[in-house]
């Protein structure tokens, strides 16, 4: 079960991100480490799911709805949704979600 | 913005079902297919954001938890979970969402 994002008794919430990425990747990869790392320290952070193909899904889990937006409005991560606007997206679409149930099955 | 799901001014329901699948993928593809036909069909169905990575995450859209409900009590759509849990999936979470904000950028 380790590669699913350890989530407390709901409710919690979810930020649903995804992407289509742009042609020019340059400094894609560092960026995208450091948001990991820096997300993992942040107030309330539950964990991550995510995956890409045709387009990127990346799912982080948090306590709160606060905890989301202090996330969102850290300074480091500004600059880092600046640059992904400006350079590695195409598009992008956010959506800020109340987990209101959750069941896990593993073999 | 065509790869992402069409989905109306919140709130609205989100399936985010996360996977980590098992080594005999026989058939998985066909049901696969076959489910993505089927739920377009179905009541309240807004759309759907999927990837595949080291693990699988699958985002459905609703209007409605009952639409889930239904979607969930389908009856070919059982048929699917049980060949699903019994066979092509090593790990699986669901988590029934509400989504209460959203936000869209193309450029």
């Amino acid at each position: 079960m380790s590669r699913f994002a350890k989530t407390p008794q709901p409710p919690y919430y979810a930020v649903i991100f995804t992407t289509v990425k742009s042609e020019n990747q340059t400094g894609y990869a560092e960026m995208n480490a450091r948001m990991f790392e820096l997300a993992q320290q942040q107030k309330g952070y539950l964990g991550i799911e995510s995956a890409r193909g045709e387009i990127g899904l990346s799912v982080t889990y948090w306590e709160t709805l606060e905890d989301i937006a202090d996330w969102r409005n850290h300074a480091e991560h500004k600059l880092a949704q600046a640059a992904g606007y400006a350079t590695w997206y195409q598009a992008v679409a956010t959506r800020i979600c109340r987990v209101e149930r959750d069941n896990f099955y593993e073999k």
